[in-house]
């Protein structure tokens, strides 16, 4: 067999399913051909005879499926340290909001801001992510709750695929809050994004799922729900942020749709769990937001262990309420403030995160036929990339076989 | 004036005392002779007439000091990761402990490692440091908690100057913990360090100060004493690992024998913040073993700011409680879970770290005659280094002028 390029003598957590743990494959090599995995597995197992055009050898070093960031809002304009800073020092959210901030300040900023500047600002957000091993982030609209804003917000998402060698899925964020000119009528917004952004974005073809904000100061879950016709009527499969501040039923609501993912869910109670189990959606936890917000309910982890739910982890990368752009970081959040362990961290963000994508027939396990999507790692043992805060050791990234 | 370099169009952040707030300038130059500042300053008050061997045009870009980690475990052999994944799956501390976990797995491998490897092992550390503008570094001994490790500990601590680029301040914590051959018996093992470790360190001049952990699990306050006392007749300065788990009133203690810094302080009480703004002894802030341990007793910010006492921040980097790496990772956490201002924040990693150092004479703000280390931002603002989690917005980083 003839590969583009094979990595020898690598120690592999393959994260494959019904492997055990990690699925690890000491004295390994991954074969890769026209970008996807040809061979992965033992090394002196590799089909003979074969031949590479570059050999790579890694000396002992681990190989992990390349990470996969599924919940960010990388795309924005503005920043909002400004109000970070005025909290600090004692301003209330009332003053803060007199003083223009909130995330109102984000879609001011947003609407503003040109498809170049979008994708500018952006940049070195994704390439944070991408020195730390991430091949593919998510990224939502939602900072502009008007037709022409989300589309350029999406574009300039999809466009960070043709600067970078990263693979971007895109999530219309049409329900994420109320625009000023909607005069507290979140009804009749519901109504346009029904009627008019998501079909458009789904006619552009500029989004791979949708996904709303389902909470008190948000909208409904009848709304979320009337959204969620609308996206099944446009053939886009939907996530949603369910049962951050307040138990709302969103988890259910999101199984209920066969929903691809719910986020945050603090308060999900334990008919929301089993109800993800049974309709395989994964529970994506964001500890970035839980501790930039100080929050003291903590996602019910258990029940998720419990029922079977399987549990991703993300920066939820916002300018409002996670600031974040580690995904290392992130996974010693899961670890430290929701005592996931060391392989669910690792599996959250590789596999379970390709599976809140609905992407993992592609990406998230090292498996023939997947793209060949690798990080490298100087470490000794796979529980330094959880333990370790601050760091990265990050050895290098392979996006696609390159 | 002949600078050997300046840097024009700054934005700078001098932190010089009798300044309000960060001390901030605008339009403003650095001028750098001998390694040291020469003129810092409006670039239009630059000394008429001026040249310089090397002109860097800023562009606008903020310079605050070169950034001061003034705790941390640096120096030490082998690591934990496999005790934390243990701990997140379920293992007891005795299970832990019979696994050959906790501190003492930390001086088994630091006593067998040789200087060289101890060098070896800190500079990836103290590499992810520097990435983020650190310029002066402390590091502790206390991992050997025997004569011929604690003082190899020193020197490779010493020696990382000669391999980087970095001002390093060494501390002898020979009162870390009790070592395995003393069987329990505290007060011989503290005779010990006052009749001959301390001396020892103290002749071969390898330590600038001496340092203990008083608290439950450690030593007492009238062991601690007793070392103060043999540290004084040595001619060291001291500092204290003080009221972290309990309040055994640390803080009053290092106050009352005039210590550079008391370090931790989650249980420290009025007394103490009182006692120690009288005797100018810093707060030293560890927000990384506190988010490492999920502690809940914050320290007491309000009465610090009530007597005056300063406040610095610090990543504690050690493998067991806080395997942290990232000063402005730290300065986040030093915001987010103790709610200090960003100004505080900044003053913490920079000018009171200085002064946690008994090194403010010679570093720690920006103005004439100091150490020209600089830190050169990718900023609007200063928030910014505070404000973000998981990023790294350095553009250069100076060490006396280089
Ligand atoms: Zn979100
Ligand atoms: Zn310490």
């Amino acid at each position: 067999m003839l590969f583009d390029t094979v990595w020898l003598n690598a120690r592999l957590a393959t994260l494959a399913e019904g492997r055990e743990g990690l699925g690890i494959i000491e004295g390994g090599a991954v074969g890769a051909k026209d970008g996807r995995i040809a061979y992965v597995g033992p090394q002196e197992a590799l089909p003979s005879p074969w031949d590479a055009v570059r050999t790579i050898d890694c000396t002992g070093r681990w190989i992990t499926p390349g990470l996969i960031d599924c919940h960010t809002h990388l795309v924005y304009g503005g920043n909002r340290a400004h109000e970070f800073e005025m909290r600090l020092a004692g301003a209330s959210y009332e003053e803060i909001a007199r003083a223009g901030g909130g995330i109102l300040s984000t879609v001011r900023a947003t609407r503003t801001a040109t498809e170049e500047e979008l994708i500018a600002l952006a940049l070195p957000r994704l390439d944070h992510l991408l020195a730390e091993g991430v091949t593919t982030v998510e990224v939502k609209s939602g900072y502009g709750l008007d037709l022409e804003t989300e589309l350029r917000m999406l574009r300039a998402a999809r466009r960070l695929e043709s600067v970078r060698p990263v693979s971007v899925s895109t999530t219309f964020l049409g329900a994420h809050a109320l625009p000023p000119e909607a005069d507290g009528d979140k009804d009749r917004f519901i109504d346009r994004i029904c009627d008019e952004l998501l079909p458009t974005v789904a006619r552009e073809g500029l989004a791979d799922a949708v996904d709303g904000f389902c909470e008190g100061i948000a909208f409904t879950p009848d709304q979320i729900e009337r959204m969620f016709v609308a996206a099944k009527s446009a053939n886009l499969p939907v996530k949603l942020h369910a049962d951050q501040l307040s138990n709302l039923h969103g988890a259910r609501l999101a199984a209920e749709h066969g929903a691809l993912s719910a986020d945050h869910l603090e308060y999900t109670d334990e008919e929301g769990a089993a109800a993800m189990a049974r309709s395989g959606t994964v529970a994506v936890l964001l500890p970035g937001a839980f501790y930039m917000l100080r929050e003291k309910q903590m996602p019910p982890v258990e029940l998720f262990r419990a029922h079977g739910t399987r549990m991703a982890l993300a920066t939820d990368c916002n300018p409002g309420t996670s600031p974040l752009t580690s995904l290392l970081l992130t996974m010693n959040m899961g670890a430290t403030l929701f005592r996931l362990t060391v392989d669910e961290c690792i599996a959250a963000v590789t596999r379970e995160a390709a599976r809140a994508l609905g992407r993992l027939q592609d990406i998230g396990t090292l498996e023939p036929g997947k793209w060949c999507d690798l990080a490298v790692w100087d470490i000794e043992r796979p529980a330094e990339l959880v333990y370790r805060i601050g760091f990265n050791p990050l050895h290098s990234r392979v996006w696609r076989g390159q």
